[in-house]
């Protein structure tokens, strides 16, 4: 294997954060796309380059890019470097005997065309049962979460009632499928009627609304459980949360993978849940995690999930955005409900 | 033994719910004093006559006195019945071959100066070791709920940094010194300077603080937890819970015991939570509980913190109001903050 050899240069195009923002949407003030001159060849002993194929975008982003005193999960972005997310790329240049030109990777690392990374923080990927942008989907990060969420915090058993929120987005399409096959009655909330059918008519959920049109939460919750909710997995924050606490079973628990609602603004501003007080009553446990916590369980899942994908039990989305430039765009998609399955930005074709 | 051969008239007094009330302090126009004439030796085959010595007031009794739609915890008290209480008496009468006349017992029923109970809801006491009275404090409910709250649901480690809300209060008293003997650093939070005095050089908490002078409880919580805090043990809700949420460690536990803060309101009234994004980020569990969950445990809890009491190791306070028309009076210092150790009301002397 020869490395350093010769200067094998190319454009690289890098997405940096140059501010940070407590509020609304991220625009182009906030991330910047960085052109420079890459040499490929360029890694050191250990390193390879990688072509990047795809970019992970997911809601948590949004954290690290608020004020380090603000952000909430591991540490923030740093300023005038590029950020970084789940990524898969194909290896272009190896100077790590573990790795050869043409394998496919997975890691979490720089947002970019072009990235050196350490070997250490690779993991090569099986590409033939699964396709690349698998493992970002269910395969990865946020097959984890959904995973760990529902399976280990939620704790589902046979005829449980189950809600989930953002049942359309990347976690919740896998959430709802795996309670599904669990044993759970599964219900789920999403922000357009073509969500609503697809996720009844193609993803198996028992029913679904469209939380936009319905007026009167507490009504649907009623109409839709009336027996109550033994699991609520909660994606949004706020005032689904609140509803949902006045519909909880003795016993229930709530996962809390994300309160997207909460995002994109200040927490003194965010919605105040007034009755927690329902927890008490009813025995409830609500409880937070990070997927983080369970990257020691990513062979079991992958496993079962793997499993369940090859007998066709879990049916999956993808809402591809194409080139680095379409990152923010992809992004912005998160808040506004555009999205449905896990949002994408494809670097280079298959 | 025998029974039902004679009248024994005496008059009895009980504790009668005449209407229900979501808001404000409870008076007379909700709990009202019956008077009637009892016959001590009427009761049937397997039950007992007992005469009533003391009486628990707990915070939780608030929930009861609200329209049965607005309660959360077991079903809410019938009007124009008495209410019912953890009682402590002294048996007076027996239909029942398991109980002896000056038996002590315990059990859960009406509020009044004599009762007829079925044996099977009353448990005996050993009155050699411990005085009557303990059995509705560090030996009774209260002392069960601590135990299971901190030490079942709080999972303390040595070395966790404990906040135990309501500190003075009867459970309060109990969590936070079961946490010192895990080895936890505990700081306590309570409504008067008498009283954070009293858990520094009494019972041994590590600090303590008043909520009611301190103006600013972010900066107070900084100062006593500038590690930032493990175990918060919940029992007023609302701001203070709010505040603890920006002051979390990962993996924090809130075991939630009540939320005495909320109680006299409405809950769309109570303050509302804006920051639960944080039990997200730092992967924390809020937890809710109810000591009826955790009634299977009372040999195993009467054991280890009888144990303690018998060693030194648990101190407690008794708050007793006299006679069964101190009840209301009683039960409203539970909010306002006034109450040190666990609130009785004794019946007849000992």
């Amino acid at each position: 294997m020869m490395y350093g050899s010769m200067e094998h240069m190319v454009k690289n195009r890098e997405l940096v954060l140059v501010s940070y923002t407590e509020e609304g949407p991220v625009t182009d003030d906030h991330l910047k796309i960085r052109e420079s001159n890459f040499n490929i060849n360029g890694c050191k002993e250990g390193e390879v380059t990688v072509q990047n194929m795809w970019v992970s975008v997911d809601p948590y982003i949004r954290w690290l890019i608020k004020e380090p005193a603000r952000a909430l999960y591991f540490d923030t972005f740093k300023l005038n470097e590029p950020i970084t997310s789940p990524m898969v790329g194909k290896v272009v240049f190896s100077a790590n005997s573990g790795f050869e030109v043409g394998d496919v990777v997975t890691g979490m690392y720089q947002v970019s065309e072009y990235t050196i990374v350490e070997g250490s923080a690779l993991r090569k990927l099986d590409t033939n049962l699964f396709k690349p942008s698998d493992y970002l989907g269910p395969l990865g990060t946020v097959g984890l979460t959904a995973w760990a969420g529902i399976l280990l915090v939620g704790e589902p058993k046979p005829g449980d009632e189950v809600l989930v929120s953002a049942a359309a987005g990347a976690v919740g399409l896998l959430v709802g499928q795996l309670a599904k096959i669990k044993g759970c009655r599964v219900v789920g909330s999403a922000g357009s009627d073509q969500k609503v059918k697809m996720l009844k008519e193609e993803f198996g959920f028992d029913d679904a609304f469209n939380y936009k049109t319905q007026t009167d939460w507490d009504a649907a919750l009623s109409k839709y459980f009336p027996k109550g909710i033994d699991i609520y997995f909660e994606n949004v924050g706020g005032k689904m949360l609140e509803t949902v606490l006045n519909h909880i079973n003795m016993k229930a628990r709530i996962p809390l993978c994300g309160m997207i609602s909460q995002y994109n603004q200040d927490w003194k501003e965010s919605y105040g849940v007034r009755n927690l007080i329902n927890l008490v009553g009813k025995s409830g446990k609500m409880q937070g995690f990070t997927v983080v916590e369970y990257f020691h369980c990513m062979e079991e899942f992958v496993k079962e999930v793997g499993g369940y994908m090859q007998q066709g039990k879990i049916k999956y989305r993808e809402d591809v955005h194409v080139g680095i430039e379409s990152f923010l765009e992809a992004f912005n998609s998160l808040f506004s409900g555009g999205n449905i399955g896990k949002t994408l930005v494809q670097l280079t074709p298959k």
